[in-house]
């Protein structure tokens, strides 16, 4: 009988491995509980009106349409029991695998205050990304027919928590959304009066990327008048407001609109698995992404803890999960052929990159550093290069140069709003 | 003081009236429900997973943005005070207007059968549109796993109810998503066996064209396996099944999806102004779209009801909407000027087209009638032409010129489904 790979989540480390078993003697299976393989980097750009989502979403089906040994199903995993060998869903049809590769990702991580999601959204999700998308663009809107000038105040102030890429890259997104692109469009409110404030609980922004590129994107988000607080945690967070620091230094800010880039961890793979994760969930995995004592089940990307061969702890972003991915599939094609294991993998790191606004980013490729815009033109190109297919390329190519001479965000758009008969369901108080 | 003028809605007939009064000494406010403008023309193209929203959906406030004398507040109007002249709002900030111009278009008209409406929607907004693309996209998703072949028949059945330009637009887009665009993305369903039903309870399609090309739209759709029913009412809908006629010759059609395409009704504005209505909630409005007895409320696009001055009566399409708002606006600024009113209003229609799939369209010009291929490059350089803004058109032409190359569908994204915590609620059961 063909052996049965079972792929959990179609992110980057999911498709890799589906795409790289594409000619082997397997029949693959990719669940997923939506139907769209997601490019991640670029969902800020969502969030702040840049993109629509389909630019940056392929349906799993249409990328591996010509994969005649892959299947997909929309579903949601509940479970694995791995006695049985089945992978249980939420549609109650469990999945029979022999071989089982976990790449599920992560999701937020409130550090215990999990009472703040609400008031503190992150992105994850397309959906996600629309809900705050209509939250940042309703925060304008009332703050149009606001009088009380404190309250408008606070509906102009937008905090990020996390000064890692993505809250670098949303900070960056807001400045320019507010002083730019909606610039001409309220007559009441001055885009001036909008505070971004941009908090990071360690001693720099990009903890990932060499201080001196650090300092340059903090140069850069304070050019673009974004406040920057370093080294101050957050406390507490409401509907209103966010707290800074603790005892006589703790210090409140008055904010209705509040995002969550700090802090992720893994999907529950843990508990179906029920071994033991580090603090942020992942599974510590042996040195061909397999559990210890199950040589049949993987885990990739974000969801998986290794110390790769050469010893480098390797981080949450895309092309590691990808190259994961890839080598999973080749570790299961020589276990199929009987042959001997693949080398140990070893990350290959082509270099960081993260874009601060319109026309700027910072870009770290071991052997050189850039900023500015030749870093924003790298940036651009890359993520170009890396998004699939090709409509996708081209359409995010063009939307991306009409925003660029024109200041102009494509995707303005206060959607979800609607109840079934059309009005809105929440009054504009 | 500057007169002030309320303009309710910002469809085509609200838009180009605020456009219209542009350099006009008044104090313009438009006020609707939603942020954007909507090209609704092809929102059934956002419905059937070929553009994003944000492709036919352009903020209103981008596009009054250096019309200085214009404010857009997003807000629901709730009725309206003629004593004190002010529109009441559902955020409790009244609007005080000396003109009031009325453009809320139409929602659907089940005729007395509101309980079909879930079962049953229709596509009137953005939300409206993403919500249906989501339950067709998730048909063929829970096809793919059904085992029993009756359910997974019902699952393929898609019955489109109403045989005007929406019905046959819809139908023939869905039957090339189904026959063509996913035809290789499943494994177990064939496009073959998916059924299409439009039903139209008059004698032929498209009832506001020559009977010519009524007959031309039927050919093509039965060309690409539409099944169209015509004469045969639709009395009753349910989750799983609609049924066609009554008594000995009633038929059930066991489907899972089924869209409401066959009647509006006028916004609430009679109940808004206390005046009687006709059968499709319009109102009755003067030769200058005034209220009678209340001068200064106007009425114009599908909540008006009238006759031109040659005799016409107008049909509920977008540029009678565009044409009565502009001349609204020219009988407005000649009462402030103390200037003698326009000549009467006269329609001028410039012809009617309709879509039949991916390369196939009728037109109607009056003096010449077109269908087939050259009928569908008129059809998408009119609905081009017509898209507000230039990147909205930009890229719907490079989206469509893609489709047509490809046959791909670029949005085919399921969202909407997740809740908070980005889990989706709805088993695939």
């Amino acid at each position: 009988m063909t052996p049965r790979v079972v792929i959990v989540g179609a992110g980057f480390g999911g498709l890799a491995a589906a795409q790289a078993l594409k000619r082997a003697p397997v029949e693959v299976t990719i669940v997923d509980r939506h139907n769209y393989h997601l490019f991640q980097p670029l969902l800020y750009q969502v969030a702040t009106a840049s993109l629509s989502p389909a630019e940056i979403a392929q349906p799993i089906r249409s990328i591996v349409k010509y994969q005649r040994n892959t299947h997909v199903l929309l579903d949601d995993v509940v479970g694995i029991d791995n006695d049985v060998r089945e992978v249980r869903t939420k549609s109650g049809r469990p999945i029979p695998f022999d071989y089982l590769i976990l790449a599920t990702g992560t999701r937020h991580s409130y550090f215990g205050h999990d009472e703040w999601e609400g008031d503190a959204p992150g992105i994850k999700t397309v959906d996600d990304a629309t809900r705050l998308r209509a939250k940042i663009l309703l925060a304008f809107e009332r703050a149009e027919v606001e009088s009380d000038p404190s309250k408008r105040a606070q509906l102009l102030t937008f905090v990020i928590v996390g000064g890692g890429p993505t809250g670098v890259e949303m900070a960056g997104a807001i400045a320019e959304l507010a002083r730019k692109s909606i610039r001409d469009d309220f007559r009441k409110i001055m885009p001036g009066s909008t505070r971004i404030i941009l908090v990071e609980a360690g001693p720099r922004l990009l903890p990932s990327f060499p201080a001196s590129l650090s300092a340059e994107a903090k140069r850069v988000l304070e050019a673009m008048h974004v406040e920057v607080r370093l080294g101050v945690p957050v406390t507490d967070i409401s509907a209103d407001r966010v707290v800074l620091g603790s005892g006589d230094k703790a210090e409140t800010i008055s904010a209705q609109t509040t995002m969550w880039a700090a802090g992720v961890r893994s999907s529950p793979v843990g508990e179906w698995l029920q071994v033991a994760t580090d603090r942020a969930g992942r599974i510590p995995v042996k040195p061909d992404f397999s559990l210890s004592g199950s040589p049949n089940i993987f885990v990739v990307g974000d969801a998986a803890s290794l110390t790769d061969a050469r010893g480098k702890v390797l981080p949450g972003v895309a092309p590691v999960a990808k190259q994961a991915g890839k080598y999973v599939a080749r570790v299961i094609r020589a276990k199929i052929a009987g042959k001997p294991a693949p080398r140990p993998f070893v990350y290959c790191d082509y270099g960081n990159l993260a874009a601060i606004g319109r026309t700027n980013a910072v870009a770290d490729f071991g052997w050189i550093r850039l900023s500015g815009f030749l870093g924003w033109i790298l940036w651009s190109a890359a993520h170009i290069y890396f998004l699939i297919g090709f409509r996708n390329r081209f359409v995010v190519a063009a939307s991306w140069a009409w925003s660029y001479l024109t200041y102009q965000r494509g995707a303005r758009l206060i959607t979800g709003r609607d109840d079934e008969r059309g009005a809105s369901p929440e009054p504009l108080s």
